[in-house]
């Protein structure tokens, strides 16, 4: 399908000026892919979306003339802030909807466009994951200037390529490593801060705002330089097939390769790369989700490796207590052990978390059972990355003391 | 609206071992957005998108059953490589279509949705910008390899955060380092290296390949290492309003920010903040469009800060010679001077570039007639990025010799 350019005499004379001007004045003017320059003026022109209004209400809005429905997805629903639904289509196309008021936090959505899921085409902030790609938007104020950008000194977030021996391939993961890293000559503890399910190495540094929420927190001296390493959690793992027969080899296998990838690939190549502080006391490990299932598989087959563990929002249910426990001994049978190493051993969870509660309270009583020390915290909220960032900024100023 | 779980007895039993399965042995499973997970089987589940074939045929698809048009742009169009146009439907709403062979490359597309700009939903690897968002996509081969991910001694891309007095505010640039930066001592030369409109500072390392490209060209050999600063280009700028009359006071103060920008704030920034050799002979800038528009601003009015330099798809429309002129004197009266200072100047332009062509060839008259000594090289190809990372791969191996 090609735009046709429908162009008047005048709309040429004029375009050949603008034309003229923009190509003598900055050069060949914008790098557009084909076709997308309207000359037909429509209401996405000067569509604005997503608008925050100073309440904190925000509005949403669309340019589909030809759709039939249109719906709003947003993480604040789970977290009973707000609600999402049905769009409202004007004469000219344009659909919109008005949520909130929103507490000043950073949250993400996606429309859905008669079944489609689409992004917001008007919203260029996009957190990108595996499965899990949604816009972002930031309602401001001063509940989010934990996680805002300050003029503070920043750290850096660097993307960071390596040869996994476990998977045999080059391997991505995000590093941040704290103001002046680079001219000092000292050496920083590491914190390993693992991503849920559907996204990869760059969630945490991007809708997890990691880098703003550690930048801010050392500026304050709340929490102390570190270097914070995100790897990319996300290898093959069993499929999520509905009504599909549990394969407990293929996770374990799954499980198994995740704590491979961290202490045999990801650690040794931090440790040799980057001016680091080792040892357990030096270094911290905390996930969220199926993050917070590799912390804990890690901690439960190497109690020794890691002296500040969080395990959020994931946890063990009843059913499968009793494998977790036969597989978990290095750790539930040497308890005295790791409560000399293990210096902060938090499981967090929501009060509205239906996929993680009850499993963090298990997970809860099995470590109390067995004596291994630990905190176990139900906060307000769901399974969101409203949660998550708010336990990162309180998980971080406990480091390294 | 809601997406209403409509199980069985035996998907409810099936699901319930799955879903204990799963959060006994992984945590509290993926972190989906609410909603999201629907009971009943659609071609969705399954669907590949893009898939590419073993001759370099691409195959797109979109499961979009309530649709009455699909469209689809890619970038290797203008570039002449192939078409692209209105996908098929079949009976189960998926809409299809397959183009090429394409040679070995990267891509950039979209899909079009009745007149709704649409990311591929099955392709996670996406291009951020300002407004110029799309999939991307790797066509592998040979011809190719120098922008492939390979087995090579990788340097980092960072994400940088400074304080511009230009513009008030924070702002963002990413910057290449090469590779063993970190444990050296030694400082680097500067490749300051701009975008083009729609884009930011991060289209570079993304769609441009930049670290890529680098990274094989070191360890070859074939480049000295370098750091590459990639600055975000896109400052407020008049608005680009078709029939709108031209504004060159508005036009200019946008230039003159830009130099400012780069020379006030970035330049400084990274001299202070990186191992860096300073000095015209350590300094390269190239930039692409828009970017390479912001190139000659900047070398005619400070000719003797950069020892290359590369003007990529851009140039000076007939029309505006006269002005061009008037206010590039620093440079075009001071050619002798500058023709010691500047190793590298090239001007380089597709022949099937619509938008630059003309002026290009333009600006090598201009630089001609006032004895600025430059390279004038008209390429195969368009205003596209497969052809600026050829140029970024060549223009790299002619640096700091």
């Amino acid at each position: 399908m090609k735009y046709r350019m429908r162009l008047t005499v005048t709309s040429v004379v004029l375009f050949g000026w603008l034309f003229v001007w923009l190509f003598g004045m900055i050069g060949a003017g914008r790098a557009h892919a084909q076709g997308q320059q309207q000359r037909q003026p429509t209401p996405n022109d000067t569509l604005v979306s997503p608008e925050v209004h100073a309440d904190g209400r925000v509005t949403f809005r669309i340019y589909a003339p030809r759709a039939g429905e249109v719906a709003l997805n947003g993480d604040w629903i789970s977290q009973g802030l707000g609600a999402g639904g049905s769009l409202t289509r004007d004469d000219r196309g344009v659909w919109s909807i008005t949520v909130g008021p929103l507490p000043a936090d950073f949250y993400s959505y996606t429309l859905v466009v008669d079944g489609v899921r689409t992004l917001d085409p008007k919203n260029a902030m996009i957190k990108q994951g595996v499965t899990s790609i949604d816009n972002m938007i930031f309602v401001p104020g001063e509940a989010a200037a934990y996680q805002d950008l300050r003029n503070v000194p920043h750290g850096e977030v660097r993307k960071v390529w390596y040869q996994s021996s476990t998977m045999g391939t080059q391997r991505r993961l995000h590093v941040y490593t704290p103001p002046d890293y680079d001219r000092s000559s000292a050496k920083y503890p590491v914190f390993y801060l693992l991503h849920g399910g559907g996204d990869e190495d760059s969630g945490w540094s991007t809708i997890g705002r990691a880098g703003f929420i550690l930048d801010n927190l050392i500026a304050a001296g709340k929490a102390k330089p570190m270097i914070v390493v995100m790897p990319n959690g996300s290898l093959p793992r069993p499929p999520v097939v509905p009504g599909a027969p549990p394969n407990p080899a293929a996770t374990a296998a799954f499980q198994e390769r995740f704590v491979s990838e961290l202490l045999k690939d990801v650690v040794p190549f931090v440790e040799k790369n980057f001016r680091v502080l080792t040892g357990s006391a030096n270094r911290a490990l905390a996930g969220l989700s199926m993050g917070g299932g590799q912390t804990m598989r890690t901690v439960a087959t190497h109690p020794d490796r890691f002296g500040y563990v969080g395990v959020w929002s994931a946890g063990v249910s009843a059913a499968a207590t009793a494998d977790f426990e036969q597989r978990s001994e290095a750790l539930l049978k040497n308890a005295e052990q790791a409560n000399k190493t293990i210096r902060v051993f938090e499981v967090v969870c929501g009060d509205k978390d239906t996929l993680a509660f009850a499993g963090s309270k298990n997970l809860g009583e099995i470590l109390k059972k067995h004596g291994v020390r630990h905190e176990l915290q139900i906060t307000a909220g769901a399974h969101t990355w409203m949660n998550w960032r708010q336990y990162l900024n309180a998980f971080a100023q406990k480091l390294f003391r």
